[in-house]
């Protein structure tokens, strides 16, 4: 049985959606994975707009529980920051110890881009901290997203792939989730020997 | 023993971090519940920025699977959407099977802020979705921000507080937090009560 890999991107919001999710589908079977991806499987109808969302929730939540690993796409996504629909599964799938894997397609880090975000307006405070005119405070840890996201990946031993793709193919450039699926081709393991948080520690930085 | 909530928001970016943290514990205690609050703890140094980080994601974790619950701060940060640690921490908690509930302090919906992110351009194709000049679509299930979160918190049975602060106010008004607050108050629980995954459907839309 392959592993089961749970496919989180802003991709889902693309017009050639089907096609890029065939294209992660195809790689992800290369390298000896199933793919299972957001929209694969159809919505229940709803009376409502909000009843539909939650329907889509649901399955969304139980593809990522019969999933034995997960690879998110953080490319920023309308701002500076990842899609939070796809944080919120990266952290999900991060708190039931599955294998992990992430990706971006832009290779600016977390704070060079909250500097952007200020023009480049900020005052390093009596406190130490580097801070915007709105006064609050910038993470310079040298990662590509807020710590939580990339700590999180990279603390599970996960693989993090940085690309810098054409600004039209931001979110179709599959360059470096192919990496990843090769990374975690070559570190394959049983889905039971994925770490559980009482595993894990700080120790592998770099 | 007090059900522990771990506290998520982007507030420990503040100056006043501290001082929020403080008023945020002092409502928890109010209501019979114990606050932890990342940024409580000293954090190892690390020879490295990015070892710090790590260490902060670890310490971060840990507060979190040894909390019974979290109250997230959904707020706008930095753009249109909420932060996206804060995501992380809230799909880590939903994961768990552990109490959640969130809230925002604005009250524009994410229908209505990703139709302000693109001045209103947006236009409906022939697939019937509403899509920004670059092609991304909107989601419109009427609610405060991406399905997976707004979704993730009711389909639990969580509390979802909407409260429009004043702008400067917008990450130290503590009134939805402390409507979350009451909520779980009202329906307090033993932790083992909690729902798993598997227990959750979507029949609770309204």
């Amino acid at each position: 049985m392959p592993l089961k890999l749970y496919i989180a991107g802003p991709e889902v919001f693309l017009p050639n959606a089907r096609e890029v999710m065939k294209e992660k589908t195809a790689l992800c079977r290369k390298y000896g994975f199933e793919a299972i991806c957001p929209g694969d499987l159809d919505i229940p109808p709803s009376p409502t707009k909000k009843g539909f969302g939650l329907a889509i929730s649901k399955v969304d939540e139980e593809m990522m529980n019969s999933a034995d690993g997960v690879i998110a796409n953080l490319t920023p996504f309308r701002g500076i920051a990842a899609d939070v629909g796809t944080c919120f599964e990266l952290g999900y799938m991060c708190a039931q110890g599955k294998l992990v894997a992430a990706y971006t397609n832009v290779t600016a880090g977390h704070y060079e881009r909250t500097l952007d975000y200020y023009n480049g307006k900020v005052e390093k405070g009596a406190d130490g901290h580097t801070r915007g005119p709105d006064g609050l405070s910038l993470e310079d840890f040298e990662m590509f997203d807020n710590l939580m996201l990339h700590g999180g990946v990279e603390r599970r031993g996960g693989h993090v792939a940085i690309h810098s793709a054409a600004p039209d193919a931001l979110y179709t450039d599959l360059t470096a989730f192919e990496e990843c699926l090769k990374v975690l081709a070559e570190n394959r393991i049983a889905p039971d020997e994925g770490m559980r948080p009482e595993e894990l520690d700080a120790s592998n930085d770099d």
